[in-house]
Protein backbone atom coordinates (compact mmCIF):
# COMPACT_ATOMS: atom_id res chain seq x y z
CA UNK A 1 0.00 0.00 0.00
CA UNK A 2 2.69 2.10 1.03
CA UNK A 3 4.21 2.13 -2.80
CA UNK A 4 1.08 3.47 -4.32
CA UNK A 5 0.47 6.93 -4.92
CA UNK A 6 -1.60 8.58 -2.03
CA UNK A 7 -4.08 11.19 -2.50
CA UNK A 8 -6.21 14.02 -0.80
CA UNK A 9 -9.61 14.66 -0.67
CA UNK A 10 -11.10 18.38 1.33
CA UNK A 11 -14.43 18.18 1.54
CA UNK A 12 -16.85 21.41 3.00
CA UNK A 13 -20.38 20.61 3.98
CA UNK A 14 -23.11 22.83 4.76
CA UNK A 15 -26.63 23.38 4.89
CA UNK A 16 -27.30 23.54 1.37
CA UNK A 17 -24.21 21.57 -0.49
CA UNK A 18 -21.00 19.62 -0.01
CA UNK A 19 -18.14 20.99 -2.39
CA UNK A 20 -15.13 18.51 -2.58
CA UNK A 21 -11.72 18.58 -4.29
CA UNK A 22 -9.36 16.15 -5.65
CA UNK A 23 -5.54 16.80 -5.08
CA UNK A 24 -2.37 14.82 -5.75
CA UNK A 25 0.01 14.21 -2.69
CA UNK A 26 2.12 17.75 -4.73
CA UNK A 27 -1.00 19.37 -4.27
CA UNK A 28 -2.04 19.67 -7.85
CA UNK A 29 -5.91 20.06 -8.16
CA UNK A 30 -7.01 17.26 -10.42
CA UNK A 31 -10.75 17.69 -9.75
CA UNK A 32 -14.21 19.47 -7.65
CA UNK A 33 -17.50 18.15 -7.70
CA UNK A 34 -20.41 18.91 -5.60
CA UNK A 35 -23.24 16.92 -3.64
CA UNK A 36 -26.00 17.46 -1.43
CA UNK A 37 -26.71 19.24 1.77
CA UNK A 38 -24.01 17.73 4.69
CA UNK A 39 -25.62 19.53 8.03
CA UNK A 40 -24.68 16.33 10.30
CA UNK A 41 -26.51 17.56 13.53
CA UNK A 42 -30.13 18.00 11.04
CA UNK A 43 -29.55 14.16 9.06
CA UNK A 44 -26.58 12.00 9.26
CA UNK A 45 -27.65 9.57 6.64
CA UNK A 46 -28.52 12.54 4.36
CA UNK A 47 -24.69 14.07 5.31
CA UNK A 48 -22.82 10.22 5.08
CA UNK A 49 -24.50 9.78 1.47
CA UNK A 50 -23.54 13.31 0.19
CA UNK A 51 -19.46 13.11 1.41
CA UNK A 52 -19.46 9.71 -0.93
CA UNK A 53 -21.54 10.61 -3.48
CA UNK A 54 -18.93 13.79 -3.27
CA UNK A 55 -16.19 11.39 -3.43
CA UNK A 56 -17.30 9.65 -6.10
CA UNK A 57 -17.78 12.73 -8.19
CA UNK A 58 -14.35 13.20 -8.29
CA UNK A 59 -13.03 9.90 -8.60
CA UNK A 60 -15.18 9.71 -11.63
CA UNK A 61 -13.53 12.58 -13.11
CA UNK A 62 -9.60 11.18 -12.90
CA UNK A 63 -8.49 9.44 -16.16
CA UNK A 64 -5.84 7.27 -15.79
CA UNK A 65 -5.48 4.08 -13.00
CA UNK A 66 -8.23 3.97 -10.99
CA UNK A 67 -8.24 5.04 -7.53
CA UNK A 68 -9.03 3.43 -4.57
CA UNK A 69 -10.56 5.25 -1.21
CA UNK A 70 -7.35 3.10 1.00
CA UNK A 71 -5.12 5.72 -1.85
CA UNK A 72 -6.98 8.85 -0.33
CA UNK A 73 -6.69 10.74 2.89
CA UNK A 74 -9.66 12.76 3.46
CA UNK A 75 -10.12 16.35 5.46
CA UNK A 76 -13.97 16.81 6.07
CA UNK A 77 -15.16 20.07 7.71
CA UNK A 78 -19.67 19.67 8.32
CA UNK A 79 -22.18 22.10 9.84
CA UNK A 80 -22.89 20.46 12.96
CA UNK A 81 -19.95 18.71 14.25
CA UNK A 82 -19.66 21.11 16.75
CA UNK A 83 -21.87 19.17 18.59
CA UNK A 84 -20.06 16.92 20.64
CA UNK A 85 -22.60 14.38 20.54
CA UNK A 86 -23.05 14.54 16.61
CA UNK A 87 -18.99 14.45 16.13
CA UNK A 88 -19.10 10.98 18.20
CA UNK A 89 -21.84 9.58 15.66
CA UNK A 90 -19.68 10.11 12.95
CA UNK A 91 -16.31 8.98 14.48
CA UNK A 92 -18.09 5.91 15.04
CA UNK A 93 -19.05 5.20 11.71
CA UNK A 94 -16.08 3.06 9.98
CA UNK A 95 -14.89 4.72 7.07
CA UNK A 96 -13.23 3.59 3.79
CA UNK A 97 -10.20 5.97 3.62
CA UNK A 98 -6.33 5.86 4.62
CA UNK A 99 -6.95 8.29 6.92
CA UNK A 100 -10.26 10.54 7.56
CA UNK A 101 -9.48 13.98 10.04
CA UNK A 102 -13.19 15.08 10.90
CA UNK A 103 -13.82 18.76 12.29
CA UNK A 104 -16.12 21.56 11.60
CA UNK A 105 -17.23 23.76 8.28
CA UNK A 106 -15.89 26.90 10.30
CA UNK A 107 -12.83 25.44 10.83
CA UNK A 108 -11.39 24.23 7.59
CA UNK A 109 -13.40 27.34 5.91
CA UNK A 110 -10.68 29.56 8.89
CA UNK A 111 -7.67 27.17 7.59
CA UNK A 112 -8.62 27.82 3.84
CA UNK A 113 -9.09 31.63 4.17
CA UNK A 114 -5.77 32.04 5.99
CA UNK A 115 -3.57 29.46 4.16
CA UNK A 116 -3.24 27.24 7.50
CA UNK A 117 -2.29 31.12 9.26
CA UNK A 118 -3.97 32.47 12.17
CA UNK A 119 -7.00 34.26 11.33
CA UNK A 120 -11.16 34.91 12.55
CA UNK A 121 -13.85 34.04 9.82
CA UNK A 122 -17.30 34.65 9.11
CA UNK A 123 -19.43 32.23 7.28
CA UNK A 124 -23.03 34.08 6.25
CA UNK A 125 -24.70 30.71 3.59
CA UNK A 126 -28.16 28.98 4.76
CA UNK A 127 -26.62 29.20 8.10
CA UNK A 128 -24.22 31.82 10.05
CA UNK A 129 -20.90 31.33 12.45
CA UNK A 130 -17.68 32.73 12.81
CA UNK A 131 -14.17 31.46 14.21
CA UNK A 132 -10.97 32.56 14.98
CA UNK A 133 -7.89 30.76 14.81
CA UNK A 134 -4.73 32.45 17.42
CA UNK A 135 -1.52 30.51 18.44
CA UNK A 136 -3.61 26.81 18.12
CA UNK A 137 -6.25 28.50 20.19
CA UNK A 138 -9.80 27.99 17.97
CA UNK A 139 -12.52 29.94 19.13
CA UNK A 140 -16.12 29.25 17.62
CA UNK A 141 -18.99 31.29 18.01
CA UNK A 142 -22.84 31.34 16.75
CA UNK A 143 -23.91 28.32 14.78
CA UNK A 144 -26.24 27.23 16.61
CA UNK A 145 -29.07 26.52 13.90
CA UNK A 146 -31.84 27.37 11.87
CA UNK A 147 -34.31 27.83 15.06
CA UNK A 148 -32.21 29.21 17.88
CA UNK A 149 -29.52 30.84 15.78
CA UNK A 150 -27.79 31.83 12.57
CA UNK A 151 -29.08 35.20 12.44
CA UNK A 152 -28.01 37.46 9.54
CA UNK A 153 -27.77 33.99 7.60
CA UNK A 154 -29.90 33.10 4.21
CA UNK A 155 -32.23 31.26 6.15
CA UNK A 156 -32.76 33.83 8.86
CA UNK A 157 -33.08 36.93 6.14
CA UNK A 158 -36.01 34.79 4.44
CA UNK A 159 -37.63 33.70 7.44
CA UNK A 160 -38.06 37.12 8.93
CA UNK A 161 -39.43 37.76 4.98
CA UNK A 162 -41.87 35.20 5.17
CA UNK A 163 -43.01 36.18 8.96
CA UNK A 164 -42.51 40.01 7.55
CA UNK A 165 -44.96 38.73 5.27
CA UNK A 166 -47.37 36.74 6.35
CA UNK A 167 -48.16 40.33 9.25
CA UNK A 168 -48.63 42.45 5.45
CA UNK A 169 -51.42 39.54 4.54
CA UNK A 170 -53.05 39.51 8.18
CA UNK A 171 -53.25 43.54 8.13
CA UNK A 172 -50.52 43.88 11.20
CA UNK A 173 -47.78 45.39 8.92
CA UNK A 174 -48.81 48.01 6.50
CA UNK A 175 -48.41 46.78 2.95
CA UNK A 176 -45.15 47.18 1.24
CA UNK A 177 -43.20 45.33 -1.91
CA UNK A 178 -41.59 43.10 0.19
CA UNK A 179 -44.47 40.80 0.68
CA UNK A 180 -45.67 41.04 -2.94
CA UNK A 181 -41.35 39.72 -3.91
CA UNK A 182 -41.57 36.78 -1.16
CA UNK A 183 -45.34 35.24 -2.85
CA UNK A 184 -43.46 35.66 -6.52
CA UNK A 185 -41.16 33.89 -5.49
CA UNK A 186 -42.32 31.28 -4.06
CA UNK A 187 -45.17 30.83 -6.39
CA UNK A 188 -47.81 31.70 -4.14
CA UNK A 189 -50.78 33.72 -3.71
CA UNK A 190 -52.31 33.86 0.13
CA UNK A 191 -51.03 33.56 3.78
CA UNK A 192 -52.44 29.98 3.28
CA UNK A 193 -50.28 28.99 0.26
CA UNK A 194 -47.27 30.74 1.87
CA UNK A 195 -47.85 28.55 5.42
CA UNK A 196 -48.47 25.49 3.49
CA UNK A 197 -45.09 25.88 1.00
CA UNK A 198 -42.99 26.62 4.70
CA UNK A 199 -44.60 24.26 6.99
CA UNK A 200 -41.60 21.55 6.96
CA UNK A 201 -39.24 23.78 4.70
CA UNK A 202 -35.65 23.21 5.22
CA UNK A 203 -33.23 25.79 6.32
CA UNK A 204 -31.93 25.83 2.40
CA UNK A 205 -35.82 26.15 1.47
CA UNK A 206 -36.12 29.80 3.33
CA UNK A 207 -32.18 30.78 2.11
CA UNK A 208 -33.65 30.95 -1.35
CA UNK A 209 -35.60 34.53 -0.36
CA UNK A 210 -32.09 35.86 1.21
CA UNK A 211 -31.00 37.67 -2.37
CA UNK A 212 -34.38 38.51 -2.94
CA UNK A 213 -34.31 40.87 0.78
CA UNK A 214 -30.88 41.72 -0.04
CA UNK A 215 -31.36 43.13 -3.52
CA UNK A 216 -34.73 45.18 -2.54
CA UNK A 217 -32.73 46.70 0.45
CA UNK A 218 -30.17 47.62 -1.83
CA UNK A 219 -32.85 49.22 -3.78
CA UNK A 220 -34.03 50.93 -0.41
CA UNK A 221 -36.85 49.19 0.30
CA UNK A 222 -37.99 50.28 3.59
CA UNK A 223 -38.79 46.86 5.27
CA UNK A 224 -36.30 44.72 3.73
CA UNK A 225 -33.20 47.43 5.16
CA UNK A 226 -35.31 46.66 8.34
CA UNK A 227 -34.75 42.94 8.40
CA UNK A 228 -31.48 43.12 7.00
CA UNK A 229 -29.43 45.81 9.04
CA UNK A 230 -30.95 44.00 12.24
CA UNK A 231 -29.10 40.64 10.41
CA UNK A 232 -25.91 42.52 9.62
CA UNK A 233 -25.83 44.25 12.65
CA UNK A 234 -25.70 40.78 14.73
CA UNK A 235 -22.87 39.75 11.98
CA UNK A 236 -20.78 43.15 12.81
CA UNK A 237 -20.92 42.18 16.70
CA UNK A 238 -19.96 38.49 15.90
CA UNK A 239 -16.67 39.86 14.21
CA UNK A 240 -15.87 42.10 16.98
CA UNK A 241 -16.25 39.24 19.38
CA UNK A 242 -14.05 37.51 16.80
CA UNK A 243 -11.06 40.42 17.20
CA UNK A 244 -10.86 40.20 20.77
CA UNK A 245 -8.84 37.27 20.10
CA UNK A 246 -6.71 39.78 17.61
CA UNK A 247 -6.41 37.51 14.85
CA UNK A 248 -4.51 39.01 12.23
CA UNK A 249 -6.89 38.89 9.37
CA UNK A 250 -10.82 38.74 8.79
CA UNK A 251 -12.42 37.28 6.35
CA UNK A 252 -16.05 36.59 5.43
CA UNK A 253 -17.34 34.05 2.73
CA UNK A 254 -20.64 31.89 1.93
CA UNK A 255 -23.75 32.86 -0.31
CA UNK A 256 -24.70 36.12 0.93
CA UNK A 257 -21.38 37.57 1.98
CA UNK A 258 -21.02 40.11 -0.87
CA UNK A 259 -24.54 41.02 -0.71
CA UNK A 260 -24.22 41.69 3.36
CA UNK A 261 -20.87 43.07 3.62
CA UNK A 262 -21.98 47.17 2.60
CA UNK A 263 -24.38 46.80 5.74
CA UNK A 264 -21.86 45.58 7.87
CA UNK A 265 -20.52 48.45 10.45
CA UNK A 266 -17.85 50.70 8.97
CA UNK A 267 -15.18 49.40 11.05
CA UNK A 268 -15.99 45.88 10.29
CA UNK A 269 -15.85 46.32 6.36
CA UNK A 270 -12.16 48.13 7.04
CA UNK A 271 -10.45 45.30 8.50
CA UNK A 272 -12.02 42.39 6.02
CA UNK A 273 -9.26 40.62 3.61
CA UNK A 274 -10.48 38.10 1.00
CA UNK A 275 -9.88 34.43 1.80
CA UNK A 276 -7.03 33.25 0.30
CA UNK A 277 -8.34 29.24 -0.44
CA UNK A 278 -11.74 27.95 -0.45
CA UNK A 279 -12.94 26.05 2.37
CA UNK A 280 -12.64 22.66 1.05
CA UNK A 281 -8.87 23.57 0.59
CA UNK A 282 -8.70 24.13 3.94
CA UNK A 283 -10.07 20.49 4.50
CA UNK A 284 -7.14 19.12 2.75
CA UNK A 285 -5.00 21.28 4.37
CA UNK A 286 -6.27 19.80 8.14
CA UNK A 287 -5.91 16.37 6.64
CA UNK A 288 -2.12 16.77 5.62
CA UNK A 289 -2.08 18.79 9.68
CA UNK A 290 -3.05 15.34 10.93
CA UNK A 291 -0.91 13.47 8.64
CA UNK A 292 2.26 15.12 10.05
CA UNK A 293 1.77 15.48 13.19
CA UNK B 1 -81.75 5.02 17.15
CA UNK B 2 -83.48 7.99 17.51
CA UNK B 3 -85.04 6.77 20.74
CA UNK B 4 -81.92 6.66 22.39
CA UNK B 5 -80.53 9.54 24.74
CA UNK B 6 -78.04 11.93 22.54
CA UNK B 7 -75.00 13.47 23.94
CA UNK B 8 -72.42 16.04 22.98
CA UNK B 9 -68.69 16.06 23.33
CA UNK B 10 -66.77 19.65 22.76
CA UNK B 11 -63.43 18.92 21.82
CA UNK B 12 -60.49 22.26 22.10
CA UNK B 13 -56.92 20.50 20.70
CA UNK B 14 -53.98 22.90 20.44
CA UNK B 15 -49.90 22.23 19.85
CA UNK B 16 -49.72 21.57 23.66
CA UNK B 17 -52.79 19.47 25.06
CA UNK B 18 -56.88 18.43 23.74
CA UNK B 19 -59.57 19.33 26.54
CA UNK B 20 -62.82 17.63 26.05
CA UNK B 21 -66.19 18.25 27.53
CA UNK B 22 -69.50 15.56 27.61
CA UNK B 23 -72.99 16.95 28.45
CA UNK B 24 -76.13 15.41 27.84
CA UNK B 25 -78.77 16.78 25.69
CA UNK B 26 -80.17 19.07 28.22
CA UNK B 27 -76.32 20.31 28.53
CA UNK B 28 -75.58 19.11 32.01
CA UNK B 29 -71.87 18.55 31.91
CA UNK B 30 -71.26 15.03 32.83
CA UNK B 31 -67.35 14.80 32.29
CA UNK B 32 -64.24 16.63 30.99
CA UNK B 33 -60.75 14.81 30.40
CA UNK B 34 -57.60 16.15 28.87
CA UNK B 35 -55.34 14.04 25.90
CA UNK B 36 -52.39 15.08 24.27
CA UNK B 37 -51.26 17.15 22.14
CA UNK B 38 -53.97 18.27 18.83
CA UNK B 39 -52.46 20.15 16.11
CA UNK B 40 -53.64 18.78 12.92
CA UNK B 41 -51.22 20.85 10.38
CA UNK B 42 -47.97 19.43 12.70
CA UNK B 43 -49.25 15.88 13.61
CA UNK B 44 -52.65 14.38 11.81
CA UNK B 45 -52.44 11.07 13.42
CA UNK B 46 -51.59 12.35 16.27
CA UNK B 47 -54.55 14.47 16.51
CA UNK B 48 -56.70 11.90 16.03
CA UNK B 49 -54.93 9.42 18.19
CA UNK B 50 -55.56 12.40 21.02
CA UNK B 51 -59.30 13.69 20.32
CA UNK B 52 -60.19 9.48 20.81
CA UNK B 53 -58.14 9.39 24.08
CA UNK B 54 -60.10 12.27 25.18
CA UNK B 55 -63.26 10.68 24.06
CA UNK B 56 -62.42 7.27 25.80
CA UNK B 57 -61.51 9.09 28.76
CA UNK B 58 -64.84 10.63 29.18
CA UNK B 59 -66.94 8.31 28.87
CA UNK B 60 -64.65 5.87 31.07
CA UNK B 61 -66.41 8.41 33.83
CA UNK B 62 -69.92 8.03 32.69
CA UNK B 63 -72.03 5.61 35.13
CA UNK B 64 -74.90 3.95 34.12
CA UNK B 65 -75.41 2.17 30.77
CA UNK B 66 -72.50 2.58 28.37
CA UNK B 67 -72.90 5.40 26.10
CA UNK B 68 -71.97 4.46 21.83
CA UNK B 69 -70.10 6.55 19.91
CA UNK B 70 -73.17 6.62 17.63
CA UNK B 71 -75.36 8.74 20.52
CA UNK B 72 -72.60 11.27 20.64
CA UNK B 73 -72.19 14.27 18.29
CA UNK B 74 -69.35 15.72 17.95
CA UNK B 75 -67.87 19.51 17.94
CA UNK B 76 -63.96 19.63 17.58
CA UNK B 77 -61.76 22.68 16.96
CA UNK B 78 -58.15 22.03 16.27
CA UNK B 79 -54.93 23.85 15.55
CA UNK B 80 -54.04 23.91 12.12
CA UNK B 81 -57.53 23.72 10.74
CA UNK B 82 -57.46 26.81 9.01
CA UNK B 83 -54.96 25.17 6.41
CA UNK B 84 -57.54 23.96 3.24
CA UNK B 85 -55.46 21.13 3.18
CA UNK B 86 -55.41 19.75 6.56
CA UNK B 87 -58.92 20.32 6.94
CA UNK B 88 -59.68 17.97 3.79
CA UNK B 89 -57.89 15.42 4.91
CA UNK B 90 -59.25 15.27 8.46
CA UNK B 91 -62.44 15.18 6.54
CA UNK B 92 -61.76 12.59 4.29
CA UNK B 93 -61.51 10.13 7.20
CA UNK B 94 -64.87 8.30 8.44
CA UNK B 95 -65.69 8.57 12.19
CA UNK B 96 -67.81 6.88 14.75
CA UNK B 97 -70.07 9.77 15.63
CA UNK B 98 -73.69 10.54 15.05
CA UNK B 99 -72.05 13.37 13.92
CA UNK B 100 -69.17 15.41 13.69
CA UNK B 101 -68.31 19.37 13.11
CA UNK B 102 -64.57 20.51 12.77
CA UNK B 103 -63.54 23.67 12.97
CA UNK B 104 -60.96 25.87 13.92
CA UNK B 105 -59.71 26.27 17.62
CA UNK B 106 -60.10 29.90 17.91
CA UNK B 107 -63.53 29.43 16.04
CA UNK B 108 -64.53 27.78 19.25
CA UNK B 109 -62.47 29.39 21.20
CA UNK B 110 -65.04 32.75 20.06
CA UNK B 111 -67.76 30.59 20.38
CA UNK B 112 -67.62 29.82 23.62
CA UNK B 113 -66.21 33.18 25.09
CA UNK B 114 -69.11 34.76 23.73
CA UNK B 115 -71.35 32.25 24.50
CA UNK B 116 -72.53 31.74 20.76
CA UNK B 117 -73.01 35.50 20.07
CA UNK B 118 -70.80 38.13 18.61
CA UNK B 119 -67.19 38.83 19.92
CA UNK B 120 -63.28 38.75 19.36
CA UNK B 121 -60.93 36.48 20.60
CA UNK B 122 -57.42 36.17 21.16
CA UNK B 123 -55.28 32.98 22.10
CA UNK B 124 -52.35 33.07 23.55
CA UNK B 125 -50.83 29.64 24.18
CA UNK B 126 -48.06 27.11 23.24
CA UNK B 127 -49.45 29.83 19.43
CA UNK B 128 -51.03 32.89 19.19
CA UNK B 129 -53.83 34.06 16.65
CA UNK B 130 -57.31 35.66 16.84
CA UNK B 131 -60.51 35.35 15.60
CA UNK B 132 -63.62 37.92 15.63
CA UNK B 133 -67.15 36.91 14.91
CA UNK B 134 -69.68 39.05 13.68
CA UNK B 135 -72.70 38.96 11.82
CA UNK B 136 -71.54 34.92 11.05
CA UNK B 137 -68.75 36.84 9.18
CA UNK B 138 -65.70 35.06 11.15
CA UNK B 139 -62.53 36.64 10.33
CA UNK B 140 -58.89 34.51 11.66
CA UNK B 141 -55.50 36.52 11.87
CA UNK B 142 -52.25 34.96 13.02
CA UNK B 143 -51.71 31.39 13.96
CA UNK B 144 -49.25 30.81 11.26
CA UNK B 145 -47.17 28.15 13.29
CA UNK B 146 -44.26 28.02 15.19
CA UNK B 147 -41.33 28.69 12.50
CA UNK B 148 -42.84 31.90 10.39
CA UNK B 149 -45.44 33.27 12.71
CA UNK B 150 -47.46 32.59 16.88
CA UNK B 151 -45.38 35.79 17.57
CA UNK B 152 -46.16 36.46 21.07
CA UNK B 153 -47.30 33.48 22.39
CA UNK B 154 -45.57 30.87 24.49
CA UNK B 155 -43.65 28.80 22.15
CA UNK B 156 -42.47 32.21 20.42
CA UNK B 157 -41.23 33.63 24.22
CA UNK B 158 -39.32 30.71 24.43
CA UNK B 159 -37.66 30.29 21.44
CA UNK B 160 -36.18 34.29 21.75
CA UNK B 161 -34.98 33.32 25.75
CA UNK B 162 -33.51 30.48 23.93
CA UNK B 163 -31.67 32.86 20.92
CA UNK B 164 -31.10 35.41 23.83
CA UNK B 165 -29.18 33.38 25.92
CA UNK B 166 -27.01 31.52 23.27
CA UNK B 167 -25.73 34.62 22.24
CA UNK B 168 -25.18 35.67 25.92
CA UNK B 169 -23.13 32.47 25.95
CA UNK B 170 -21.58 33.75 23.09
CA UNK B 171 -20.25 37.29 24.07
CA UNK B 172 -22.25 38.73 21.38
CA UNK B 173 -24.96 39.88 24.89
CA UNK B 174 -24.26 41.03 27.97
CA UNK B 175 -24.73 38.73 30.18
CA UNK B 176 -27.71 38.67 32.20
CA UNK B 177 -30.06 36.72 34.80
CA UNK B 178 -32.64 35.34 31.79
CA UNK B 179 -29.88 33.46 30.46
CA UNK B 180 -28.90 31.90 33.92
CA UNK B 181 -32.54 30.86 34.47
CA UNK B 182 -33.04 29.46 30.92
CA UNK B 183 -30.10 27.13 31.90
CA UNK B 184 -31.05 26.01 35.23
CA UNK B 185 -35.61 25.50 33.70
CA UNK B 186 -33.62 23.09 30.60
CA UNK B 187 -30.77 21.65 32.62
CA UNK B 188 -28.44 22.77 30.53
CA UNK B 189 -24.82 23.80 31.45
CA UNK B 190 -23.44 25.29 28.01
CA UNK B 191 -24.51 26.61 24.65
CA UNK B 192 -23.87 22.94 23.42
CA UNK B 193 -26.15 21.67 25.53
CA UNK B 194 -28.65 24.15 25.01
CA UNK B 195 -28.29 23.53 21.39
CA UNK B 196 -28.56 19.76 21.10
CA UNK B 197 -31.97 19.95 23.92
CA UNK B 198 -33.90 22.44 21.51
CA UNK B 199 -32.55 20.34 18.33
CA UNK B 200 -35.51 19.01 17.41
CA UNK B 201 -37.85 20.20 19.92
CA UNK B 202 -41.98 20.87 19.22
CA UNK B 203 -43.84 24.29 20.67
CA UNK B 204 -44.51 22.92 23.26
CA UNK B 205 -41.38 22.08 24.77
CA UNK B 206 -40.03 25.62 24.63
CA UNK B 207 -43.63 27.07 25.13
CA UNK B 208 -42.18 25.82 28.84
CA UNK B 209 -40.06 28.78 29.41
CA UNK B 210 -42.64 31.31 28.69
CA UNK B 211 -43.93 31.67 32.27
CA UNK B 212 -39.67 31.73 33.16
CA UNK B 213 -39.76 35.09 30.96
CA UNK B 214 -43.38 36.41 31.81
CA UNK B 215 -42.08 36.53 35.93
CA UNK B 216 -39.10 37.61 34.97
CA UNK B 217 -40.29 40.64 32.92
CA UNK B 218 -42.37 40.94 35.84
CA UNK B 219 -39.75 41.43 38.50
CA UNK B 220 -37.73 44.09 35.76
CA UNK B 221 -35.48 41.77 34.56
CA UNK B 222 -34.47 44.23 31.49
CA UNK B 223 -34.25 40.96 28.85
CA UNK B 224 -37.50 39.54 29.68
CA UNK B 225 -38.77 42.90 29.41
CA UNK B 226 -37.67 43.46 25.85
CA UNK B 227 -38.52 40.32 25.03
CA UNK B 228 -42.27 40.34 26.79
CA UNK B 229 -42.89 44.00 25.29
CA UNK B 230 -41.96 42.81 22.02
CA UNK B 231 -44.16 40.06 21.51
CA UNK B 232 -46.97 42.01 23.58
CA UNK B 233 -46.56 44.89 20.92
CA UNK B 234 -47.36 41.71 18.27
CA UNK B 235 -50.50 40.70 20.20
CA UNK B 236 -51.86 44.67 20.79
CA UNK B 237 -51.84 45.25 17.10
CA UNK B 238 -53.56 41.86 16.48
CA UNK B 239 -56.09 42.99 18.55
CA UNK B 240 -56.65 46.60 16.88
CA UNK B 241 -56.88 44.35 13.45
CA UNK B 242 -59.58 42.27 15.25
CA UNK B 243 -61.48 45.27 16.17
CA UNK B 244 -61.79 46.59 12.90
CA UNK B 245 -64.79 44.92 12.29
CA UNK B 246 -65.90 46.32 15.59
CA UNK B 247 -67.43 43.02 17.73
CA UNK B 248 -69.10 44.14 20.65
CA UNK B 249 -66.93 41.94 22.83
CA UNK B 250 -63.06 41.29 23.33
CA UNK B 251 -61.55 38.27 25.18
CA UNK B 252 -58.38 36.81 25.38
CA UNK B 253 -57.21 33.45 26.71
CA UNK B 254 -54.63 30.79 26.42
CA UNK B 255 -51.90 29.38 28.80
CA UNK B 256 -49.97 32.47 28.86
CA UNK B 257 -52.82 35.80 28.99
CA UNK B 258 -52.73 36.34 32.20
CA UNK B 259 -49.37 37.35 32.69
CA UNK B 260 -48.99 38.73 29.01
CA UNK B 261 -52.68 41.12 29.82
CA UNK B 262 -50.26 43.34 31.96
CA UNK B 263 -47.78 43.96 28.80
CA UNK B 264 -50.47 44.74 26.21
CA UNK B 265 -51.53 48.26 25.22
CA UNK B 266 -53.76 50.70 27.45
CA UNK B 267 -56.34 51.12 24.74
CA UNK B 268 -56.54 47.04 24.73
CA UNK B 269 -56.00 45.91 28.26
CA UNK B 270 -59.27 48.45 28.96
CA UNK B 271 -61.95 46.87 26.15
CA UNK B 272 -60.75 43.15 27.35
CA UNK B 273 -63.87 40.87 28.63
CA UNK B 274 -63.37 37.22 30.58
CA UNK B 275 -64.69 34.73 28.78
CA UNK B 276 -68.43 33.71 29.12
CA UNK B 277 -67.38 29.78 28.11
CA UNK B 278 -64.73 27.55 27.40
CA UNK B 279 -63.41 26.71 24.49
CA UNK B 280 -64.73 22.82 24.70
CA UNK B 281 -68.15 24.29 25.33
CA UNK B 282 -67.80 26.71 22.33
CA UNK B 283 -67.23 23.37 20.40
CA UNK B 284 -70.49 21.74 21.93
CA UNK B 285 -72.27 25.96 20.69
CA UNK B 286 -70.70 24.43 17.12
CA UNK B 287 -72.26 20.48 16.97
CA UNK B 288 -75.64 22.28 18.24
CA UNK B 289 -75.95 25.02 15.48
CA UNK B 290 -74.76 22.37 12.85
CA UNK B 291 -77.87 20.42 14.10
CA UNK B 292 -80.70 22.94 14.05
CA UNK B 293 -79.00 24.47 10.55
Amino acid sequence: MTSQQQYFIGIDGGGTKCKARLEDAKGTLLAEAIAGPANAARDLEGTLNSIYAACDGLLRQVSGPAISYAQIHTGIGLAGVNLPDVKQKLLARPHPFASQTLSTDLHIACLGAHNGEDGAIIITGTGSSGASIVKQKCVEIGGHGFVVGDKGSGAWLGKMAVSYSLEVMDGILAPCTLSQYVLDKLACKTAYDLVQATLNAKPAFFAQLAPVVLNLAAEKQPAAITLVSDGAAYISQLARCLMQQAPARLSIIGGISTLLIPWLDQDIQAILSDAKLPPEAGAILLAKTNLTQ
